[in-house]
């Protein structure tokens, strides 16, 4: 996939209050729900640090910015950070992605 | 999925020399291409960051951190380790991860 033909992509971490980390995940993983049949969307993966159980993780990867901009402002998308912005410590760490390829990504 | 049903994930970033990141994606394209049948291999996707062009990024889903491990040791892993070790700059930047799921993942 030459750079003219990348996707977008948006890794990030989501440091929580203390004992929050598995209400987050059940949130972020109702929001994978919600766009996975958004336009652009091919993948929405929920993680937890494995030395930290209030740092979640989010691997996207949209055909375009677009799309991802988009989905935000779906019905179930602007509930869903509502109920998760509380639990929030701090600020999100992101890092916005050029997506190359590789396995699993049809 | 349960906790007790996670898989492995591996989010991680690698600065290379500068000037280095596009032979850095191409070397890691094919690492994806030759863990694409590994065992217990979901995801093994290569990015870039969009403001730094030699910070490529990786994200890694297994069925078990054991599946990822033993991937590292087939014959053309190795050789292509040894390809990108030269272009680094530094020390990889990483975290393991217990994958929940989400959209986009079998």
């Amino acid at each position: 996939m030459t750079e003219s033909k990348t996707r977008y992509g948006f890794t990030g971490s989501f440091k929580t209050k203390p004992g929050k980390g598995a209400d987050m995940i059940a949130i972020l993983l109702q929001a994978a729900e919600s766009v996975r049949t958004a336009k652009g969307c091919h993948l929405y993966i929920i993680s937890q640090d494995e030395k930290d159980p209030d740092n979640i993780h989010v691997f996207e990867t949209w055909d375009s910015r677009e799309d991802h901009d988009n989905s935000l402002k779906m019905e179930d998308s602007k509930g869903l950070i509502a109920q998760a912005m509380p639990l929030l410590e701090g600020k999100p760490q992101g890092m916005s992605l050029k997506v190359f390829g590789g396995a699993g990504l049809k």
